[in-house]
């Protein structure tokens, strides 16, 4: 699908539901949690591909890291409200990607976020993406291409 | 049902994935994530029988405030973990009530809560608790009695 | 000193200032971040005794797990508010201790909570607290009786 | 004071100590954690020069809104570390103003942050930043330079 708002080919939603832990005294999502709804996003995206972070970490011996989030705050989220987080516009490179999440709250575009990961080892070096994952990141993002 | 282990009387269950943002570095979820595990799952209690915060707080000014919570800690929920909050014990007085809330992983109990909350109006002042939602959370209650 | 509402031996006070992360829109601190309070005023009683999180876990081998949290809401916490949190009341066993530990702005008493903290090893099995430890706790918990 | 490191004319510092809290089962600070500690120096820098969230909100009806947060990465905190948050590079506008803040652990950069802050009113809509607080963030501005 491609989102006619953002033009981002999303390749992954994921539901969040708001509570009170998400919002501040100003009555709205605090600005931080929305890196928190964007990882929990990635995780299902990775875990839907059959990559789970513990079997990165335990078998792979790598973990992805954030280098870079861009966020672009548009309209607050409220108590209660069922957001959703669109995931796509992958560009893959060896050893680190780009990624767009959106947060929307049905066709409103709430939050935008361009995220830079870095696949790192145990000692925190760069490290190639492992070729399984590489393959079914790609086929991921080609479904929708 | 009634949990053998626990011998509480469950009449809700809440599923959380635990994500990085719930771990601390000792590898485990941090001790204070159990409560808000245990807040997601009276919200989606409430809202089974029919009341949102939203609806709580504009339409009958009133609100929930934890008056107390008593946790214990048996053992720890990792990454990745797919854990369970039960919801049970229902001890219902005018305008508070006790509730036991337990995380699961599979059979294994993690941290059981008893807490007590109190209905408040704007003012923060103690209030009954709106009478349709007590019926509902009586009708509740009296399911797996 | 003595507090005279709580009457509890305070042996360490540690100063927090509310912002907007810590508060719902409710309009008052979270209640699960109280703990994350607590947990910030240990770490920095245990520092002033010469002990860090780092040199515990490094190398001593142990860290400190919360088995037990009983906390008590009596009156909410605002944005901006400068509260304090008091420990004391420190009970030490071999491989555990309980403390108790009140939030209060000025003389308003607004969250008290009683802790049993076991010293754990790395595989998550209890140990003896280290004896250097164990000595400067004790001579700090006589420091005001 | 300039620092050389990031050309960034600092204007306000502010010391964050890690906490478990911080942290994730990565062993350091979780990403989203370094806009709640890039919002703490804010509210302490504007307290420094006489406006608290409380008087904004209260007296002047406004409030201070992100509206783009681009962060990098450069290198981890952990836990126990005393980390601290330059704020500098105002470039104030009528109704909004853009802000640098760094995380830095003594010399080392370890985030760079880049922020826009619009001056909202009640209701959400864009509101000329007060007079007063305008001026006395162009004369903080202005000790630097």
């Amino acid at each position: 699908m491609i989102d006619p708002q953002s033009s981002m080919r999303v390749i992954h939603t994921h539901p969040i539901r708001i509570y009170y832990e998400d919002t501040d005294c100003a009555g709205v999502v605090y600005y931080s949690n929305y890196l928190r709804f964007a990882e929990r996003a990635r995780t299902e995206m990775f875990r839907g591909i059959g990559f789970s972070n513990i079997e990165y970490s335990k078998c792979e011996g790598i973990t992805f890291a954030v280098r870079r989030c861009d966020a672009e705050y548009l309209k607050p989220a409220f108590l209660d409200d069922l957001v959703e987080v669109d995931t796509g516009n992958l560009d893959l490179q060896g050893a680190s990607f780009w990624i767009n999440q959106n947060v929307r709250r049905y066709r409103d575009l709430l939050v935008t976020m361009r995220i830079r990961l870095a696949c790192v080892d145990k000692e925190g070096q760069v490290s190639r993406i492992p070729k399984q994952l590489l393959t079914n990141l790609q086929k991921l993002n080609r479904t929708v291409s």
